[in-house]
Order: structure tokens, then sequence, then C-alpha cells
């Protein structure tokens, strides 16, 4: 297909189309002529993609790079979805220097999670940063116990989405499964969480029309 | 406390304090004099849950009027919840005229897990469009099966989290509660989440120095 075609199935702008080309966050297309190239179904996917990332997950287009080059490199499956989180991740807050009780809540609850991680993985300082806050806001540390539910909320669906990934359609579709996993199925689970407490609101507290 | 004690308590910039004051979402001091006012714990608290939803919860400072008002008017306390997540949900994207069939599969997840909403919460046009852009992404609608855990691990969470909502302590308090619940918990389960996945991938594909 030609570019006019491929603005079309994909939704995404001519601009934005060579602008990732340009970027190289979208493989080429097969030169015709000079000025004329043709574009696959892989084009289509990858700009879904593209958009997903942006739209869903946020994640601004230099950290769309680091991921672009982590498909094409030859790193083991296990550092792919490292880079895959570590792009997905946001960046921690700037540490203002009363962080370091919080790490060290932060390895207690990761190690009675028993999950072992890559060393300096950046969501642990999200973690700390985040218990930071909660004592910022209520005087105390966490206590870890109210972290218990979400830790076995997380692992249960952590082990679900790794064994459901299918390793066999290649490095780009394996990107791909991460990426929708992390992003869409993270969105999709903070959209159910609203909704079960809304639930679970008004099955306590009762409802208007009750 | 002053207003200098105040920035310096709260970590919140007297600019920023003063601000919040003309907008109506810190409560006023107590008026020492004709430019001396006097702050307390309270505002401490108030300044430090705007600072988590702005900073966390990337709440827009428009969105953070209506919980203050809704802390302020005599809504049962389900409603106070409703308008809590009314304000963290973000805005459904905008729908291009196929979400159809994305509406009715959304109902259908909600009727599955038995979930009893609120006409026209604005959650569900988020689920819609989110499983309308797992169809753009994959060709196919999502099998509901799929989102079985997810929904399950919502459900778990959601009634733990509401189950232990204090109401004895005031609407304030209250609300302070149901935001730091939703904000800062959503945060930390996103986090886990990506946690555990790492995990799980090293127990699945292997670590680099086994």
């Amino acid at each position: 297909m030609r570019l006019s075609e491929l603005e079309q199935t994909s939704g995404v702008p001519a601009a934005t189309i060579k602008y990732y080309l340009r970027e190289g966050l979208l493989h080429p297309g097969r030169t015709v002529s000079a000025r004329l190239s043709e574009y696959d179904h892989s084009h289509v996917q990858r700009l879904r993609l593209l958009r997903v990332l942006r739209e869903v997950g946020d994640v601004p287009v230099s950290r769309l790079q680091l991921l672009a080059r982590a498909v094409e490199d030859e790193r083991p499956v296990h550092s792919l979805l490292g880079a895959t989180s570590d792009v997905l991740a946001p960046p921690p807050p700037p540490d203002d220097g009363g962080r370091a009780d919080s790490r060290e809540l932060a390895d207690r609850v990761v190690e009675a999670a028993g999950w072992r991680l890559r060393p300096g993985t950046p969501d642990m300082e999200n973690l700390a940063a985040a218990l930071e806050r909660f004592e910022q806001l209520n005087g105390h540390p966490l206590p870890i116990d109210l972290l218990t539910p979400y830790v076995k909320a997380a692992d249960g669906i952590a082990q679900h989405e790794i064994s459901a990934l299918d390793t066999s359609a290649g490095r780009g579709q394996l990107l791909a499964q991460m990426v929708v996993g992390q992003v869409l199925f993270g969105h999709l689970l903070a959209i159910l969480r609203r909704l079960a407490e809304e639930h679970h609101s008004g099955e306590r507290f009762g409802r208007p029309q009750e």
C-alpha cells in the first residue's frame, strides 16, 4: 500500500508517519521509485502499537526509540522484557534526601513477595518513592501488611501474563505482546479497579435509588 | 503556623499555596491581622493530598475543584466516592464512530463480574475505548475470558479497599482516604505488577547470570 492508504488504515496522520520513519521508529517501506514506497501490514501493526504507546501509555518519542532498538539487537527474552519495563516505567521522582527508609521498606516488600529482580531496576525506586509519599501523607510508614493484597494480585496477574506470552512469533511480535500487555492491560486493570470500587461502595454504603 | 512554616512543612511553595487559596482548593487560615493568617495541621494535610493528586495522579486543577466541592456538599458517601472516581478517571478518548460493539462488550464484562454501577459512569466509556483499542491492535475483539484474571484481581482489591474505609473521621478525611486509595495505591499496584512481571519473566525465560 502507498502512504495515503497506510495513513487511512492505521489512523496515524501522514506527517506523523514520516516523522516516525525519520526517527527510525518505523521501518522503511519497499522502495518503488525515488519518491514512492510500498508499505505492508507490518507497518500498520507497528503504527498501531506506537499509537497505543503514545495515547494510552503516554510514552514520549525519545523513549520509544529505546524500545525500537531493543527489538533489533540480540538480547535474550528476559532482557527484552526488562527493556520494555524500563521504557514504560515512569522515571522516579527526585529524592529530596529522605528516601533511605522507604528504600529499605521497598526491599522488604519485594523480599516478602519472593521476587527476584535485576539490580537497579528503576521500578524499585518508584516503589520507594510511592512508599515515601505514603509516609509523608500519613505521618507513619506504610504497614507492610496493607500491601499484601496488592502484592498478591500483582503476582497472580503477572504470572498469568508471562505464561501467556507466545515466543514463537519473532521478536517484533513478542515486544508488541509485552507492550500491549503492560500498557493496555495495565490501563484496563486500572479501569476495572475503579469500576469494582464503585460497585463495592454501593454494596457497603447503599445506592441512591435504594 | 504562618505561611512560611506551612510552605516548609508541606513542601508546597508559597506561591502555589496562595494559588490554591484563591481557587478555593485550600480552606482559608484563621485571620490574625489584615496581612497575617494562622494555618494548622488540616492545611498541611490538604496540601499533601493536593500534591499527590497533582504529582502522582496527574489531575489538573480544574478537576481538583470538583473534588473540593464534593467534600463540602451533603451528598451520601457512595456519591462522594462516585465523585472521586469521576474526577480521577481519565476523560474517555473521542469515539471515531466504531465503538458500539466495544460498548456492548464492556457491558458484558461488567455483567459477568456482577458489578452494579451508576448509569453513565465515565469509566464504562473508558473500558469500551480500551476494548476498542485492543480490537484495532489485534484485528479481533478481546475474548472476554482473557479479562477474567483482571476482573477477579480488581474485584478482590476493591472489596478490600472499600471495607477498609474508615467512615468515622468526617467527610474531608474520608475523601482523603478515597483519593489516596485510588491514586497512590493504584500507582503502587501498577509498579508492583511491573516488578512481578520482571520476576516471572526471569522464572520463565532465565536470568542472565544463570
